[in-house]
C-alpha cells in the first residue's frame, strides 16, 4: 500500500440545462448529443474511499445502506476501470510516480451520504459516481480526462460534476469515445447572481428509471433523432453564447424548452414514460404566469427524469420567486414548512412577502405541491475534504 | 322560399386515429398532415336548420344555450360560404334546380344538442360543425365535397365527420386547398367486431383550447416539421394497410403512439401544452399493463386535446376491458356509477366481471378516475332525422 490510503471527497450535483437522453454506446456509455449543466451547490455528495487488504470483498454503502454490488454492474465497471489503470502503470511506469497505491489484493471500502434523500429524484447518482470517480482520481493521481470517464461508466451525467461552472459534455463522433469529453464553459464565479431554487414535489419515484427509459426512447421515438441531430446542436451554441454574455432571458428559455422537449420525447417513447406530475405542471405554469406578469423572463425551470423542479433566477429575483413560491404552493402543516430548509433570515422575508405579492390571474394555489425548497449557488466543483 | 325549409340531421362525432394538429393554412383552414379517424356511433349531435324571412338575425342555440355570433367567427365563415353558394348558382344556373331555396332576406335559426356534455373534450365541436354543413348541404342541395369543406371552415376536424366508416382526411398540397379533401376508407360495416369504450375523466376544460394550441405548436414547436413530413405519411399507409386487412394490433399500436406523439408535440410547446391529467395516464398505464397481461395488444388508447379517453377493442374483449375498468377505476360513490350509461346487462357483466378479474401487478386502483364510460359501435355517418 501507498501512503494515501483513503480519501473523503464532496462533490455537488449537476442539473442539465440542455439534456442528455440517449446513449449511442451502451457499453462505453456515450451520449447521443451534447448536453450543458450547471452544478447545484448546496446539494452534494460526501463519499469516502477507503484501500483496504484486509477485506474480502469491494464494498459500497450509501446513506447507510449496503449496496449489492451483484446487481449493480455500474460500481464493477468503474471499480475495473480503475484496477486496469493502476495495473497498467505499474507495468509501463516500474520507476514512475512511487507514491500512487498498489493494486494488488486492495480491496475498495466505499462510503458515500448525500444531503438530500437520494429517492428524491435529484440526480442522486450523477454526485455519487462522480464522487467516486473524483476520489479514485485522489487516490490514484489520475488525470482529469480519466476521472471525466470513469464518472461516466457508472452514471453517464455523473461526468458532468468533476468540473465546475458550467459544463459542456461533448458527445463525440469516435466509435471509441476518445473524443467524448466534458469542458468547463466559464469558471465558477463566473456569473455570481445565478441562483437555483430546487423545489422538492414528491419523495416517490414510481416512474422507469432513466437508463431504461432512455434506452425506450433511443429504440421506440420518432422525434428523438431529429432532436439529436437538428435541434440539440443549434441550443448548444446559442446558451454557450447565453453564458458568456451573462444573458439570462436566453439561458432561461433554451433551458425551459429543452426540459420540455426531453419530456416530449419521453411522451413520444413507447410504452409513453412520463415523469412530470401535476405539482410539476402546476410549477411550469406559474413560471409561465410569473413571467407573463413581468413581462420578462425572470425565471425558468427545469426537470430530469423526475417530478421536482430545478429553478433558476437571478439573486435579485429570489424573494419575489420565494414569496410566490409560497402563495401558490402552501402547505398544508405548518405555512413556513416548504421554507424549513432556507435560512432564517429568507425564510422570514417569503413569508411576509407572500401577502402584499400581485396577484396571478390565471394561477390557483395548489396545497402541497411542494414539500421543500432548497436555494442555492451554482458551479462549485468536486472538494477534496480529508485526505 | 323553397319547399324545405328546415331540416333535422344527427352526425356522430369523430375521434382520430393519426392526429390533426397544426394548420398550413388559418384562413381555408387547411391541415398540415393527413389524420385518420373513426366515428363514435352514440356521441352525436342532432342540429335543425330553419330558413326564416322574418327573423333580424341569423342565431345558433347548443343545448339550450344562445350563441354570441359575434365572437364565434367560425359559424359567419360557413354562413357566408353558404350564401356566397346559393347567390352563385342562382347566377350560374338561372334555368336550373327550382327547388333550392332562395337565400335573399333568410336568416338561419340553428338549434344543435349533443348527447353529451360539451365541456368533456369530446370533438363536440367536430359533431356540431358537420351536422350544420351536412344540413345546410341538404337545404341547399350541396355535393359531399362542398359539405366536407363547409363543416372544414366550422372547425377542421368537423370534416371528418360528414363521411361514414374509416375516413382519411388528406392535406393536400395546393395553395387553394382544392386537393385537400376526405375520402372513406372503407365502409360503415368493413369491421363489425371493432367497438369504441369512451372514458370521461374530467368535465372540466381548463387548458388552452384547440385552435390556439396547435397555432402555438406551429408557431414554436421543433418536433412539430419533422413529425408531418417523416411520421405522419408513413403511419397513414400502414394504418390504411391494417385497416383494409383488419389487424387490430396494428391498428393499435399506430393508434397509441400517434395519440402520445399529438400530446409529445404539444409538450414541446412554448409554453408546454398538457391536455392529459393523472386519469388519463392512469388509463394509459393500465392499457400498457392489460396488453402485456395478455401477451398481445387487444386495446388500444387515444385523446384528443383533453384528458378524455377513448379506448378500442374488439367486441369479444369488451367484458374484461368493462371489469377492468370497473376493478381499476372504481368510483367512491356507487360502485356501479361509471356504468350507468350503459345496458343493463353489460353492466352486469361487468360488474359480476370484476372480481373475478386477474391481477395486474404493476397497477393500483384510482378512485374516480373515471366518471362514466359509454360503449359503442364505430363507423356510421350523418343521417336525416326529419326533413
Amino acid at each position: 500500500m501507498g501512503k494515501q490510503k483513503k480519501v473523503t471527497v464532496s462533490v455537488p450535483i449537476n442539473i442539465a440545462l440542455i439534456k442528455y437522453w440517449g446513449k449511442r454506446d451502451e457499453e462505453l456509455m456515450l451520449p447521443l448529443n451534447d448536453s450543458v449543466s450547471l452544478s447545484i451547490d448546496e446539494l452534494r455528495a460526501t463519499t469516502t474511499i477507503s484501500l483496504v487488504t484486509d477485506a474480502a470483498a469491494d464494498s459500497v454503502c450509501i446513506n447507510g445502506k449496503e449496496v449489492d454490488l451483484g446487481k449493480q454492474s455500474r460500481f464493477a465497471r468503474c471499480f475495473n476501470e480503475v484496477r486496469r489503470l493502476a495495473r497498467k502503470r505499474k507495468l509501463d511506469d516500474a520507476d514512475g510516480d512511487k507514491t500512487a497505491p498498489s493494486i494488488d489484493g486492495v480491496k475498495f471500502v466505499i462510503n458515500s451520504e448525500t444531503n438530500f434523500p437520494i429517492e428524491a429524484g435529484l440526480a442522486s447518482s450523477a454526485a455519487g459516481f462522480a464522487a467516486l470517480a473524483f476520489a479514485f482520481g485522489r487516490l490514484f493521481h489520475l488525470d482529469d480526462t480519466t476521472v471525466v470517464r470513469i464518472a461516466r461508466l457508472g452514471s453517464g451525467s455523473a461526468c458532468r460534476s468533476v468540473l465546475s461552472g458550467f459544463v459542456h459534455w461533448r458527445a463525440g463522433a469516435a466509435a471509441d469515445g476518445s473524443d467524448c469529453d466534458c469542458i468547463s464553459l466559464a469558471s465558477a464565479d463566473h456569473w455570481p447572481e445565478l441562483r437555483a431554487v430546487v423545489a422538492v414535489t414528491s419523495g416517490d419515484s414510481k416512474a422507469m428509471g432513466s437508463t431504461r427509459g432512455m434506452e425506450n426512447t433511443v429504440e421506440t421515438s420518432t422525434l428523438l433523432k431529429h432532436r439529436v441531430s437538428n435541434v440539440v446542436p443549434d441550443r448548444v451554441v446559442r446558451l454557450r453564447h447565453a453564458i458568456s454574455s451573462r444573458d439570462f432571458a436566453t439561458l432561461a428559455n433554451i433551458t425551459m424548452r429543452d426540459s420540455n422537449q426531453l419530456h416530449s420525447v419521453c411522451l413520444d417513447t413507447h410504452p409513453p414514460l412520463m415523469y412530470l406530475n401535476e405539482a410539476s405542471w402546476h410549477l411550469i405554469g406559474l413560471v409561465h404566469a410569473l413571467n407573463d406578469h413581468f413581462g420578462a423572463t425572470r425565471v425558468a425551470y427545469t426537470f430530469d427524469a423526475g417530478p421536482n423542479c430545478c429553478l433558476f433566477a437571478e439573486v435579485d429575483f429570489i424573494p419575489t420567486l420565494l414569496a410566490c413560491l409560497l402563495k401558490y404552493c402552501p402547505s398544508s402543516g405548518s405555512p413556513t414548512k416548504i421554507l424549513e430548509k432556507l435560512d432564517k433570515s429568507t425564510a422570514e422575508s417569503a413569508y411576509l412577502g407572500r401577502d402584499s405579492l400581485f396577484d396571478l390571474k390565471s394561477i390557483s394555489a395548489m396545497t402541497d405541491a411542494v414539500q421543500y425548497l432548497v436555494v442555492s449557488t451554482v458551479g462549485s466543483g468536486p472538494k477534496v475534504v480529508d485526505m
